[in-house]
């Protein structure tokens, strides 16, 4: 196998680019071998030499803890909890939310076989012990595992008398009903509210 | 900036990753760095260092002439011209042609400024006047500019006394001739073959 074979099958193997699209970019590369191709694999190096989980949240960050744990403005009593990192990214750009976090690092799943101790869960239910934290806003996503790992997490707290809290369901800003499905409309209509 | 947001920076520069989608490769990245992201920075500088464009007909290699051009199985009386390596590939990928290449890196383009100088024509002309070529197949693209630069190469030809053919229009196989357009179909009539 030649450099360039081996560079188009591991490109192939990033999430959204297959076998066409990785020989694709593998010729986008070698056309630009200053511009791009040796800049990402310098990166890649140093991200993968620095880049770790926050032991406190679970974020990535290359500080030992991640920066919004560090971050003395945010407040410590509000703690969300998401999926993925991916998820922590989605709240941090919606700049709706100045509390701090806490990634599980997936869901509970019957059929993938991933139990309570696969995720961060111990973590979670350790640092509300601890004190300081006034309610938990559960964010995981609106999928059958997503709500089941809601609910265990809330079973769980139940002992700490942590108020718990979850996103509101309801018709997506600028979403339009007719394309909207069953579920959701019937979640917007029971939790509607006065105008 | 961190070494992860100027990772997904550089990510989504590449063709098909979007930020959104370089942000999801990122994380991706970030749980495999030991399966993929350490081997695929590795991979990225190897192929930097060793790949480049064969001297002869600009197909990717690391060898100082490419696999093909060395292959002494390979008919040198026959001469394949395409636009772009990937056209090579998929040239290839197919296994009906057993002669060499010839790739121009682009095609003619008034709107893009690229004129004859700014493709390997000259070399091109330089190979067929070296004799030993018999017949050089235009294999660019059926677009306008493909077909321009098809013209032009065979302008430039004339002299040198060498058959010059193009690949065939026609009906893809596998296609339905409902969802063709009118030029294929017109093509595909007035190429009919006997049955």
């Amino acid at each position: 196998m030649t450099e360039l074979e081996r560079l188009i099958q591991l490109l192939a193997k990033l999430p959204g680019l297959g076998p066409r699209s990785a020989r694709r970019a593998a010729l986008y590369l070698v056309k630009r071998k200053e511009a791009l191709m040796l800049p990402l694999a310098e990166a890649l190096s140093a991200a993968a030499a620095r880049v770790h989980p926050c032991p406190t949240c679970g974020n990535l960050d290359t500080t030992d803890l991640c920066s919004i744990c560090r971050d003395p403005r945010r407040d410590g009593a509000m703690l969300c909890v998401v999926e993925e990192v991916a998820d922590l990214w989605a709240l941090e750009r919606a700049n709706a939310f100045r509390g701090r976090y806490h990634v599980l690092g997936g869901t509970l799943s019957a059929l993938d076989g991933i139990g309570p101790g696969d995720l961060n869960i111990d973590g979670l239910i350790a640092r509300v012990a601890a004190g300081g934290v006034k309610e938990v806003i559960l964010a995981t996503n609106a999928t059958v595992d997503g709500q089941t790992t809601a609910h265990y997490i809330t079973d769980r707290l139940g002992a700490t008398g942590v108020a718990v809290s979850r996103l509101a369901h309801g018709v997506p800003v600028g979403g339009e009903l007719d394309y909207l499905d069953d579920g959701t409309l019937a979640a917007a209509l029971k939790a509607r509210r006065p105008f």
